[in-house]
């Protein structure tokens, strides 16, 4: 049922009663999972409450109106919110100081918890992490990272992890804990040049030509400094020899993440790699890392994000059981 | 004196009778320079009823509109004039089609004469070149070289110029040809990285460190690869340590002409290049190729607009001339 045309819920029929509640609050999209004592997901509530669009003294309103029902009645104890995500940022709601790598992603007790006028409320916003030389910082993907770590069969090795994404991370993980990582703006560079620049009437919206995408990831690989003239080039292409705009978005894509490749070659280049997000994102780049004979694991973020925020939650039962 | 908010006037005094009108016709600007028959500048009006704003039916009025009292009365013959830039694109006014280089930059025979309804004018729309392998193109740039051309003192040399700008151009000029030439969106990329990207609130508008620029230039040529990278590091900089948004400003700007140098280099490295573009920009690439021991010559690009809109005009006294 869509009780908002922002807001959509996906009420799993049978459901129990709601123990706590997993939140990934980006920065333009909230995402709430309502979870049973049994960790199953109840209720799934998606808005455009992000961020970006709230002050702090927002959050709280915006978490009582779209839990609703769900919130406690009578004595009970109050309801757990765990929350990854920008929510735990400077602008959010309350800053969660980052950790610092080399570290494992932190967790509940390193959480920061913002006061609630609410007593039906107890949230718990988690940590990013950054690094210092160079200045790097994460938050929301550390999750992510938790969540894999926690589903991970031999989390002792060394490996390198690809979060695709508006700002894409490289992250290499040992011991679990995340040792060092890298953001490139490879998918917000994708969005302000397909909807904003010189481009916008040469490169489509939807569409897609797969070998103009793989000939598009081979030419940034070959010759990544050429960028900045390879872009142009979408234009004069669809200007001289009327190449199509469903061409021209495979080739930027296959151009930026190329770029992309090219810095993180030592990453990749004959090892096992995974990739940590949203299907066809992740697709994209499984494509370009298999041009250069790169073979790589899909897992899905969203579920990633989930597990992340479960192991947090049990990390919280845990300091509660006396 | 202004007329109108957007629509500036230096009329100069003592001014004689108009002989023909000077026109930059560019995506969001226009520039008319009103000149008499010894080719001194009049009149200098700009407007910002550039391309993007007009269809091809609003040109002649924009014309009539901004010329006023400057058109001939009475008897006279039609007043020509001479345009260079997007006005002669295919989504201009009308459309006149580019010359492949190698070639010199088009003159008055190669130029579009469109339909007129009023007696007063006899419009000329120059053509752009273009390059088809890899396809390039330039509109309005090829009538900065002809006016560099026809001030150099030694046009048969071989030399390489540099016009910075919103889609700098790199070309390659020999025997008064133009015999290639590549073009970088890094202009675009800044303005949208700086305007409307992640980076907007590190990133001033105005502002300047320059040790912080002649760094981020070192950078980004010593590896070109990680762009997308160090553009995030510098949100990152700003969250971590507190950088400037004037420092992020200069930041911004050397990476990307950094970039831009990385993928030119054999074109400056150990060569003496000119430099034709508006003053500060200028000044930013001539900084930042003095950081590889590169000396470029500087030379001012409204200068040589007229240059080469006056050597057009030429042709066509020539080709009148009984």
């Amino acid at each position: 049922m869509t009780a908002h045309p922002n807001l959509s819920h996906d009420t799993i029929p049978g459901a129990s009663v709601p123990a706590w509640i997993a939140a990934d609050w980006g920065t333009s999209q909230l995402r709430l999972w309502v979870m049973d004592r049994e960790d199953t997901v109840i209720d799934r509530i998606t808005s455009d409450r992000g961020m970006s669009r709230l002050s702090p003294q927002d959050y709280e309103p915006t978490l009582l109106d779209l839990l609703g029902d769900h919130l406690p009645t009578g004595e009970n104890s109050p309801l757990p919110v765990i929350c990854c995500g920008m929510a735990g940022s400077r602008q959010g709601w309350a800053e969660a100081p980052y950790a610092s790598a080399p570290c494992p992603p932190p967790g509940i007790a390193e959480a920061t918890q913002p006061a609630t006028k609410d007593p039906r409320l107890a949230v718990y916003l988690l940590p990013g992490i950054k690094t210092t030389d160079p200045a790097d910082v994460m938050r929301g993907e550390e999750t992510q990272i938790a969540g894999y770590l926690a589903q991970d069969r031999d989390p002792a090795t060394s490996q390198v992890i690809c979060l695709p994404g508006t700002h894409s991370k490289w992250a290499r993980l040992e011991q679990g804990e995340v040792t060092s990582f890298s953001t490139f703006m490879t998918g917000e560079l994708f969005a302000l040049l397909q909807g904003q620049s010189v481009l916008q009437h040469c490169v489509s919206e939807e569409g897609w030509d797969e070998t103009a995408f793989e000939q598009a990831v081979r030419e940034a690989l070959a010759n990544p400094a050429a960028i900045a003239a390879q872009l142009f080039r979408l234009r004069a292409d669809a200007l001289l020899s009327g190449q199509s705009p469903e061409t021209g978005r495979a080739r930027l894509s296959g151009l930026l993440i190329g770029v992309e490749l090219a810095a993180t070659q030592d990453d990749w280049s004959g090892q096992h790699i995974t990739l940590l997000g949203a299907d066809q994102l992740s697709r994209r780049y499984e494509t370009a890392l298999s041009t250069q004979g790169c073979t790589a694991r899909r897992v899905d973020a969203e579920t990633l994000t989930l597990a992340g925020l479960t192991a947090a939650y049990d990390q919280l039962k845990k300091s509660q059981t006396p």
